[in-house]
């Protein structure tokens, strides 16, 4: 086990070496002009590696793999910053102190050093000073993926542990954890579970523009301005943090293309648990291209993006609709790229201050590319608004009926969409652009809205077969998107 | 029976006249200048009064009172207007036909005639054009008093009329009756019912700037650009139609000022039903003043204002304050003038286009004179926006105990906000003018921020005798609020 792969291990040792790495944390160096933007455990006595990226006085990232070994030696950071500036981003002090430098097989075109030094954090400890907004907008980050009605009672509380001029905050609920790092003064370090609800609720009232957090034996002094609380904390090492993701597989993408792909994608996972595996999307990378594709057995949403960057080979991975949902809310909407990393069991969304782990769900999804149709006997362009305001009135009688049911009447220059229930009937007439043969086919109201509302073009085209076989949603040009919305077999009468 | 006064007689023989009114309304009168902004029913073969106000073309009031006896004769609408605006207000036509002009007792300084005919709407057919933002509008007003869950099927309708260039929209609860008058193109008059959700939410999404809406045979075909619906409707005859409020009571007063009374006031009101009269608000008028009284047993809300004309009898009623929060919402933020009317078991609230009509509280409200305390030994000039936010944080604490207990320290420069639950303890310190004894004093925190979110006020008196007798908000000038709330007894270790 002390060289194998920490994600391949059998979750139970797993978890136990994750626990044991807690006590552990990498080697601490930052000056000024230096942020660490990612702390990870690693696993002392192993050659589990961790990473810590850093920025230098340049600007460039300096990447450094630590080995566990269990020795605790604190660095000087004053030392290491010099080191590090004075010397093109090699660390002399560590070659002096006897440390080979090593290229790490997980790290393209990267410059790579080990490292053999931990820092023990002091638990339930701490003394920090703190921008008000700038703690608040970081607990509101992580509070999405605190824990509610759990039977861990820690994982309703929030992580917080301050190193190095940064406090760090995590939530977890262990399918989705989000931690970021806020800029503090440290005055003492230390770590902390606090009441996730309260503590979250009392931060967005704080009155002061500086807040200060002192932590003495479990229990935190909280100030800010006029107002002071002490807050009953639980001890750090209880909490349960999702294991480190190794470094198997990184898609770079850009923050707004993959926050619309989630949002033109999941409303289509299912909501049951009839078949768990459809509560997730499937991430697929091909080559340059990635896809999202989420089904639930009436209808089926596929995005379609090029990434601009990161690793070229295949790989796939499903992730929970819920997690994903998350993931789209903390995105900026910039065109920054970031990267997903991904181990067999996890993906991490690094972005820089912010980093989120998806827990990937278990199983084989469906394999959907068979149920694609092969081609259409009609097809109808329309206008995306004038559909979607036409459906959206004509449902409303359809909502009355059981079934929700909307049936679209195609001609060759015209669509008539039509509902009745016990109430009465509707129908609303627009104008289309149709090639091949006139259908009448029937849907659920509510699988077509729900896809020409994430929708921004103008235009798309219908693609149908015949009234019992899937209507496809395409672009009029490029292939970004695809939906299949499943009919619904009309009887006669409607 | 035949001479007496309906609010005064048994419910049940009040009910059986007015579903027998129903088959008339008064006789029509307009032009195109001309606006019927009240319809009411009244008894044929009684010697019950109608009430039908109009404009002339001078833009003067002209208000009529009809007696009822049965016989039914519609006026050629041409014919009255120019009768009307030849004569200065009087109607001559109806002299030459032998009806004398006589004034009513309940009409103060107003030109009062009796008429004698009543025209018989047909139900169920109805043929008019309207203004779709306009219809939009009247029915987002009405559907506020719209029956949810009830077992008269037909209240959750909406009862639509159609007379002499106006749509009379209508629904009621039977405790509180909303209706407004449209203008409309009426090309063939009638009423109906129509399903009050899926037409209101149809109407909010109609395409076309103008939609009309034909109804045969109880079914009205609506059309508005591109879409046409058809709706089955329920005959107008049997919709619960509240009785007509006789006008025993005048009250006047500004759309804004008693929009703010209400907001200012109802939150005091109880919540449960241990004692129902609690639900409700006292109105009462004492000479050229008003006053909005609520309370639950915890805590008393009072706000007075000037009245700007009316009556000056002595007057009193108790409202619910679910009609009063709904008088609210569709009062305008103007300070345009407007009547409220009160018969012994009901309250209209006149908007010109619009009639609210709440029924009244049956039974005693408490009698609360005599427990507002006499005077104060410490009075507090506190900041309210600085004790509201205070209190806002501190309270946070208390919520996670159970009793939501907070408490009150105040020396005479400083006021000292505290609170503690199992979780930890929060107090804030704020600068304020104290006279009289130093006081400890604990309260529920809602009681106290609902008092101070709905004030507008900068600053405040809080007045205390002890800490077991209630505390009084009061305006630091004038009198328009008194806000009474009891402490919580303290007990040691808090």
């Amino acid at each position: 086990m002390v060289s194998g792969n920490p994600a391949s291990a059998p979750a139970k040792e797993s978890l136990q070496q994750t626990e044991h790495a807690k006590n552990f944390l990498p080697p601490s160096k930052h000056g000024s002009q230096y942020g660490i933007i990612k702390n990870q455990a690693f696993l002392p006595g192993t050659a589990k590696t961790i990473h810590t990226r850093m920025w230098n006085p340049q600007g460039e990232n300096v990447e450094t793999v630590g080995r566990g070994d269990g020795v605790e030696k604190r660095l000087n950071s004053r030392e290491d910053v010099h080191s590090v500036s004075n010397s093109q981003n090699r660390f002399p002090f560590l070659e002096n102190l006897g440390f080979p430098q090593l290229p790490h097989p997980l790290l393209l075109r990267r410059r790579t050093i080990i490292i053999k030094h931990a820092l023990k954090i002091r638990r339930s400890t701490m003394r920090i000073h703190i921008n008000t907004q700038e703690l608040n907008a970081g607990i509101s980050t992580v509070i999405k993926a605190l824990s509610v009605r759990t039977t861990v009672s820690i994982l309703e509380g929030i992580y917080l542990e301050a190193s190095n001029g940064w406090l760090l905050l995590r939530c977890t609920d262990l399918s989705l954890q989000i931690e970021t790092n806020v800029a503090a003064t440290v005055q003492e370090e230390g770590a902390i579970v606090l009441p996730g609800r309260l503590f979250s609720e009392m931060v967005r009232r704080l009155p002061g523009e500086m807040t200060f957090i002192d932590v003495k034996k479990g229990t935190a002094t909280i100030e800010s301005g006029s107002f002071k609380t002490t807050l009953q904390g639980e001890d750090a090492e209880g909490f349960h943090t999702m294991s480190t993701v190794t470094r198997e597989h990184i898609i770079k993408m850009k923050c707004d293309a993959f926050k619309n792909m989630i949002r033109q994608c999941i409303f289509a996972a299912a909501q049951d648990d009839a078949k768990p595996i459809l509560a997730g999307a499937l991430l697929e990378q091909h080559e340059g291209d990635l896809s999202l594709v989420a089904l639930d057995g009436y209808r089926l949403a596929m995005r379609m993006e090029r990434i601009p960057g990161g690793m070229l080979a295949d790989r796939s991975a499903v992730i929970p609709a819920r997690s994903l949902l998350e993931i789209s809310k903390i995105l900026p909407d910039s065109d920054q790229e970031f990267d997903m990393i991904f181990s067999k069991t996890h993906v991490m969304i690094d972005l820089s201050h912010t980093n989120i782990t998806a827990r990937l769900m278990d199983g084989e999804f469906i394999k959907y590319k068979q149920i694609l149709p092969d081609g259409h006997k009609t097809r109808v362009r329309v206008n995306r608004q004038e559909l979607m305001s036409g459906i959206d009135r004509v449902a409303l009688m359809a909502r009355e009926g059981k079934s929700n049911l909307i049936k679209f009447t195609f001609t060759s220059d015209k669509l008539t969409i039509a509902a009745n229930s016990e109430l009465g009937r509707s129908h609303e007439e627009i104008a289309v652009d149709a090639m091949g043969e006139d259908i009448e086919i029937a849907f659920n109201a509510k699988y077509f809205t729900d896809v020409l509302r994430v929708l921004d073009e103008d235009e798309l085209y219908l693609d149908m077969n015949n009234n019992i076989s899937p209507c496809v949603v395409r672009p009029v040009q490029g292939s970004a998107f695809y939906y299949l919305i499943l009919p619904v077999r009309l009887f006669s009468g409607m």
